[in-house]
């Protein structure tokens, strides 16, 4: 049954595996609940609100989006998710007027890391009834985004608390992959800084799923922010993370050409399964055929290569773990979700293309 | 007026400059009518039926796609298109029934590199009341698809000639960059052995924007098939094929954070500038800041380092000639077309995500 759905797919398509999906969360929240974190996944992963749903009924405290766009797909998508938070700096009017809205829909959050972003929250949220929560964003080594010291933290804390329209709502960071004691320490320093000056630190927030199994409270974290665990990928089998079976999302696609005997061409390129390399050789791993390299990717080409004859033929469907999952629903207007009787229905990627 | 236009769009943005695209199409088709070579742009860097409309009435043949959704979207977007080359063999009951509806709205040919596509092609269109022109692909030193020697070409033509339903369409390559050389010899060797069986040869067709002004017959070519030309990107700079002033697409980013004095965080990612790095460093050129380097990406951040201070501002917009164009249009529901007087449409990228 499961492989008949499959074989009536039109290829390339991203298959996702719902059981797999749902095994990912529960065992993520376990983990969570064991260690006293509060869990909030980043939905950029999936993008789809019926996921979002069952990570919120396993037990999350709310979801984590990147952009206003994204939230407004998530919170359109289903009345569970009530709880968001958008880890990126909002600035310009039309975003902001879109932020106060939103804030009337879902319990929202934002963070900010300059005088610039919070000037431009308190200027949006200054009449709200409302006020919006603004967490401290904190560069613990990743070097993206964030305050670069715990003194930087404490001033930013104190104009957030003091700036109409805004309440501090805390301090969040993404750490470096294995940076989590750094980021311990930098949190603590903060929180204890910024508590002396009389002002409570209601959340301490991190992320990352390469750290997932480690991820604890440090003493000072009361969240964790994962988003790639609810599929897994190559990455994270090659960090050690996850297991192949436990790669919830896979790229179904044929072999249209065997122009060689060690290569094969597949219909899966660039547009499915990206650039990304995440540090890793080649563009994807062949389930079953540990044997073959995906070698070169142009837009709708893959490349298969392999030391001896590739062993396909024309016709043949290969089913392979990308490098990077969450880039990979972004390419699809939808996913191809097979549920637990082996049947597929697609799933609109709501959220999609959301980039402001 | 043009900047105005500009900071009223919501960020990140993908821009095309229409006067420019205008000009890259113009410059092509005259290069393309002294040299003798039909025109059929590849529309997978713009996906828009109003730009190959362009194309067509500067001079081009047809265009070429190379997926059946593609082709649907673009014979579907403008009336103008009546002449698709797609450029890939299609396989699969429900994409040869999409094919074989498509060739009764256009004039349709395609390419095949093995009997297994023949006969698949053949048995969609045995009872078709037109034959379906299908050329012979070649690999020519690209090591993609195509038929491995002139001998094996020969043999294909042979088949197809004799499938029915069919029609022998000519010789299609993709070259190696820098191959037009070696592909000649091949081409030339293939169409002598199958007039030597008696067999017209009516279109040989090679493409490939980076060799685009070396362009010419050869003594064997008909036909030209440049893609990316029409906007041209950072990868065409870099080998010297365009000029920054001649990129037509660029992205519009805001500095959303200044965290040290050499880096700034721009609202750009993965999801908008893409991976591809086509040999390159760094993900783009910044234009008038050629100090700046984009050297990480991830799916929302773009980070931005210098050697000595970045001298932006939280808020600052920049301008990013992406490294490739074609990916860049795909990321995105809609480019932001800027008109000859400076006003901005969006413009729904038609052909988005069309993989299958």
């Amino acid at each position: 049954m499961a492989d008949r759905a499959l074989l009536d797919l039109q290829t390339p398509a991203v298959v996702v595996d719902l059981e797999k999906a749902r095994a990912n969360i529960l065992r993520f929240q376990a983990h969570a609940n064991a260690a006293g974190l509060a869990a909030r996944p980043h939905i950029k992963t999936h993008k789809l609100p019926q996921l979002a749903r069952l990570q919120i009924e396993a037990g999350a405290v709310g979801i984590t989006c990147q952009k206003v766009s994204e939230a407004e797909a998530m919170a359109a998508g289903d009345p569970a998710i009530r709880d968001i938070l958008i880890t990126y700096n909002i600035l310009g009017q039309e975003k902001l007027a879109r932020l106060r809205a939103l804030a009337g829909r879902v319990r929202l959050s934002v963070v900010a890391d300059s005088d610039a972003v919070v000037a431009g929250l308190s200027g949006a949220f200054a009449d709200a009834g409302e006020p919006l929560a603004v967490l401290v964003e904190c560069d613990t080594g990743g070097q993206r985004c964030g305050v670069a010291s715990p003194e930087a933290a404490r001033s930013l804390a104190r104009a957030i608390a003091a700036a109409p329209g805004l309440a501090f709502g805390g301090l969040m960071t993404y750490p470096a992959a294995g940076g989590a004691a750094r980021a311990a320490d930098f949190l603590k320093a903060a929180k204890a800084l910024i508590e002396a000056e009389g002002l409570p630190v209601p959340c301490v927030t991190s992320g990352g799923t390469p750290d997932i199994w480690q991820s604890r409270t440090d003493d000072i974290l009361t969240e964790y922010r994962p988003g790639t665990y609810v599929y897994n990928d190559r990455s994270l089998v090659a960090r050690g993370v996850a297991t192949l079976e436990e790669c919830a999302l896979t790229v179904l696609a044929t072999v249209v050409s065997v122009p060689a005997p060690g290569r094969a061409i597949i219909d899966a390129g660039s547009k499915v399964l990206t650039s990304d390399l995440l540090g890793l050789t080649g563009h994807g791993a062949v389930l079953g055929r540990p044997d073959l390299a995906i070698d070169q990717l142009s837009e709708e080409h893959g490349r298969i290569v392999c030391d001896g004859p590739v062993g396909l033929a024309v016709g043949d469907r290969l089913s392979i773990v990308p490098n990077h999952a969450c880039v990979v629903t972004n390419m699809v207007d939808a996913v191809q979700m097979r549920m637990a009787d082996g049947h597929i229905e697609p799933w609109a990627v709501a959220a999609r293309g959301k980039v402001v």
